[in-house]
């Protein structure tokens, strides 16, 4: 990995001289100090695809949630735990980049009024959490007047795939969709991943295999979508 | 730890021939197949314990939430995901249990009717999500049939620490109770814990160190506990 580091800053690659920004991992939203509202993504393929876009020469800004994993050497990397800390995070990183991939699992809704101290247990046997919808970060990077030239989002799906990945690509103006089935021990946790990517007029299964590897394929097909988006 | 665990096997310890129980960790609650409730245990304390009891001499059942620790050599493991399927670990492994340290952080409500598929983001900015409470464990053995002759719990707080630990120590029947301070990055996570130590007449303050060996320090107050009440 380090000399593959090494050679692809001597060695231009497809995405060398290109800015690309991801997101990986889940959100935290706090109940209170101590709960709080998460979600089953590990991180592992943002990361991944962080590593692969840097081997293809790109300059790499992760930004990332809570996971249990290292980010890879040689780019920009970002802690977050909220998704409003996300959403601030890409926002002011987002000048001159040419490719966004949203892969974080950003949580729709966060606690309206979380706790400063921890919530006692009360005697009711029901309780009623309300929920504040969160900022749609990808939705504000493909409208933002520094809008990326392609911006790439997900759509982890327990069903119907493939409607909701192309409901999300037209709904929130993105330039290519990677879906993939969640669920019953699929993709969240596992190192093996397969995906279906969706764009206007065209659509790619990448079948399973180690996460690595479908990072490196996806990359590759999102550098040319980029080609055949600047050679018309 | 392999030598030392060879030698408890030969030697006899304060615990040799004692079974000890020991929960550890957080629980997951699910609100769809990808979203779910969460708090930052570590499982850190519950699995020192765990090891500290074994160096003891005891037979040692560990019942652990989600976390991302490898369980210590020569004790009984068992995984579980929720409070409710902790409970069924724990009630289902009571008999002849001299010891009982409930030191995981059960959520204490779960989503009273979780989701079978994804939930879709709706149009709306607020949502309301409705909980159940959870059976609550400690109580639970505390007032078993088979109650082991040592229950200990632990009692996590952001505030006003002593006057929670008390009341729960009463409240739930309890022959001991550690408290300790969290949040602002207290204990969570932490590689170090303090924590004081009641019971009914008695208190005890484990200054800040590591967590091994505040647990090395807490079995052997809970050996001498166990001893006192044996010998009236």
């Amino acid at each position: 990995t380090m000399l593959k580091h090494l050679l692809t800053k001597i060695q231009p690659g497809p995405l060398t001289g290109k800015k690309v920004v991801i997101t990986a991992g889940p959100t935290y939203e706090a109940i209170d100090p101590v709960r709080f509202i998460a979600n089953r993504s590990s991180g592992k393929m943002g990361y991944a695809l962080a590593q692969a876009a840097a081997e293809a020469g790109a300059d790499v800004t992760l930004i990332s949630g809570p996971v249990a994993l290292t980010a890879p050497i040689g780019i920009t990397f970002l802690k977050v735990e909220t998704a409003q800390q996300m959403y601030d995070a890409v926002m002011s990183h987002l000048a001159q980049t040419t490719v966004f991939i949203g892969c974080a699992a950003v949580a729709d809704y966060r606690p309206a009024d979380p706790a400063p101290t921890k919530l006692k247990k009360s005697a009711k046997d029901d309780l009623s959490l309300q929920l504040r919808l969160n900022p749609d970060i990808i939705t504000a990077v493909a409208s933002s007047g520094e809008r990326p030239e392609l911006v790439v989002g997900f759509a982890a799906e327990t069903d119907d795939l493939q409607h909701y990945a192309q409901q999300k690509l037209q709904h929130k103006g993105l330039d290519m969709i990677a879906a993939n089935q969640v669920g019953d021990g699929l993709a969240f946790g596992q190192d093996n991943n397969a995906l279906e990517i969706f764009w206007e007029g065209g659509h790619k299964s990448l079948l399973e295999a180690p996460k690595l590897e479908i990072a490196r394929e996806l990359i590759t097909l999102i550098t040319e979508r980029y080609h055949a988006k600047n050679s018309i």
